[in-house]
């Protein structure tokens, strides 16, 4: 969109598209969204077994970025009516839309880190 | 990714995938960066034109994203020889190769706004 830049100002056309990509990011962004995504991959899982895997998170944290994938839609909170309660995370169908963005992203960034690492070798 | 955790661990080859999403994020992220990289799509800009275009944008602000984009690979600094100096930033090929992830992100993030704002209608 860089080469629509009408008298040197930025057309709001343009402002959409990165307010558009910011969004994104902000869906995506964060330590640990990426991995619980990818964790839930797999079906669904207790809250407990998701601290399991994604090592290092801590319970706060955990619960925070579940609400927030859960309020954008890409997982769903089911309270089962054992003793005690069980809670299960599940991803959404719409989640799986994300996946090609996160290949590419994975698929760069790898790329990337080669790139870096082979310059400071050179150097 | 998440189809392969084994023994309800996630496996290296799985944890270097993660990686490699968040160093493109890392790459991505912040309220300017992508802004400054479409900006510069046009062709070079001196500092101050930067400064103008990106509305909004301080001068350290500026200074910290430029510098970081150019440890990236991702700009190119040149310094004319003018009184006084002019400083020159322009946009590398290999800034380039993340056009597709920027535009796929940006689809991505457009539909999300346009599926929030729908289901908020709805309620």
């Amino acid at each position: 969109m860089g080469d629509k830049l009408i008298n040197g100002n930025i057309p709001d056309e343009c402002k959409r598209h990165f307010k558009a990509v910011n969004d994104t990011l902000y869906i995506l962004n964060g330590k640990w969204r990426v991995m619980i995504i990818a964790c839930l991959g797999s079906g669904k899982k207790r809250y407990l077994e998701l601290q399991r895997i994604v090592e290092g998170i801590g319970p706060k944290m955990l619960s925070k970025e579940l609400n927030n994938l859960e309020i954008n839609g890409l997982i769903t909170r089911t309270t089962l009516k054992t003793r005690p309660v069980t809670v299960e995370y599940e991803l959404t169908e719409y989640a799986r839309s994300l996946k090609p963005l996160t290949d590419g992203m994975a698929a760069w960034g790898k790329q990337h880190r080669e790139k870096v690492i082979k310059e400071m070798t050179v150097k």
